[in-house]
């Protein structure tokens, strides 16, 4: 296992700590550093958006805490939901009056937990909001779309949701802003290596040499094909024109392009990915 | 070989095509896209920052292209120089008549074609000065500083420099800004596995599963221990004894530390190490 780490059950609360030290823009706004919000939350008047997740995704989620994104994060463990408690915690470091959007990736343990944490805010007299992102066209097919991933398509509700209520627009504008943004985002992910998860050490699926998986899910679940590693624009072209067809784009629609890599994609094969495509 | 590209040989200009589309603030300065520099250049009035040195270690060089930061760079192949003629390009398109500072990596090849582009634009009327990174406290001890190789501390002068020039400081300033800056910046740098070039298809060298690196270099160059991997906290303390030791720190002083990777360090690692050392 080649990490640089200490003893992996300490792995995410020193992730949080040395985030916390190199980013004086966050505070901690629980005792286990789990739910970290601006460091000027809550913003008097200002929607407050959470999000939250488990950990090993960075920069998603907590990388997007920050002027125009997200005021407060839940940070579970790896892979892992964080409780209710630490999304109730961040819930109520943001709330400013005017309510709380929950923006989360679609996976069971969170919606349990976030739901749980919208009762703790409503019996607190904070009303909250649900948007969740699920992009990831290989999951599930477009009669589905509910059902499937969120993946790196959140990047651009974080972004649309956090500038709308930057500006000011009230609970029900910003959800419904982050909820439209949100279904007019689709992805799809290309696996070459599994993760290795620190606590277990070893990896969580199994690729050889030279192939790769199309349709990946951000914690390793299984994809739609699995062959040889292919050229970048060969690749691109496999990813374009599944999303090209899901959001039926026709010629001279603009679109924002996201090219991102799971942690471990050197910058240079993004950006020639970013012109092939 | 676990590398989204198309041709090997194609591998640098379409990363440069791939940064020139994702970033609508830079543009090519040289038909051959190697030469890309600031869209605003050249201010008029405003010393010149021009950085370069061989593809593979983004966001190093052309990453550091922008406000406060470098005017200009010359992209050479991986792991290669840039060609004087590149470097003139960048120079003459970042010239705003107040001068150009050189700021690169200590590698003679790089030094060899910044020198003859200092010829071209002497001839041309453009003076220039010249700051080497040479921060690698592994490479050569502090009795041979000017030996060291440039490596990740060259970014503190990117920036320091960088805003010097921003500033209107004119080049003798920005010059002795730079090398101060240089002097009292020291790096070591750890891996845990080998690069492999596009071009070869193979790893630089070999480090068995379970080992690490210290003091290995930017391109792989051999470090100065080789041994089984170790925890994040006695890493750091490795790193930081060899550092504090050669930048004859004193308790009390105000210090900027500097974690990065290589490229496939996960974020999640380089935040635990900021937290431990």
């Amino acid at each position: 296992m080649r990490k640089i780490i200490n003893v992996p059950g300490d792995f995410v609360d020193e992730v949080v700590e040395g985030m916390l030290a190199a980013h004086p823009e966050l505070r901690a706004a629980s005792a286990d550093l789990r739910a970290v919000v601006r460091a000027d939350a809550p913003r008097p008047g200002k929607v407050g958006l959470v999000t939250g997740g488990g950990s090993g995704h960075l920069p998603v989620f907590a990388g997007y805490v920050g002027r125009g994104l997200c005021d407060g994060v839940a940070i579970g463990n790896v892979f892992s939901s964080p409780s209710a408690a630490q999304v109730y915690a961040a819930t109520e470091a943001v709330s400013g009056g005017a309510g709380v959007l929950y923006l989360y990736g679609n996976y069971g343990g969170d919606i349990y937990n976030f739901d749980l944490a919208s009762d703790l805010a409503r019996a607190a007299g904070i009303p909250t909001a649900t948007v969740l992102a699920a992009d990831d066209v290989a999951s599930a097919g477009p009669e589905r779309r509910s059902a499937r991933r969120g993946v790196a398509g959140m990047v651009f509700t974080f972004k649309i949701a956090g500038a709308a209520a930057e500006r000011g627009d009230d609970l029900a504008t910003v959800t419904a802003i982050a909820r439209r943004a949100g279904a007019r985002t689709a992805t799809l992910g290309v696996g070459l290596s599994p993760t290795i998860l620190p606590a277990a050490g070893q990896p969580t699926f199994t690729l050889d040499e030279g192939e790769m998986e199309v349709g990946i899910g951000i914690h390793g679940e299984p994809g739609v094909h699995r062959g040889p590693l292919e050229t970048a624009d060969t690749i691109a072209d496999r990813m374009l024109d599944q999303i090209v067809a899901d959001l039926d784009l026709a010629a001279g629609q603009r679109v924002g392009v996201l090219v991102n890599g799971l942690g471990a994609t050197p910058l240079e094969e993004l950006y020639l990915s970013s012109a092939t495509s």
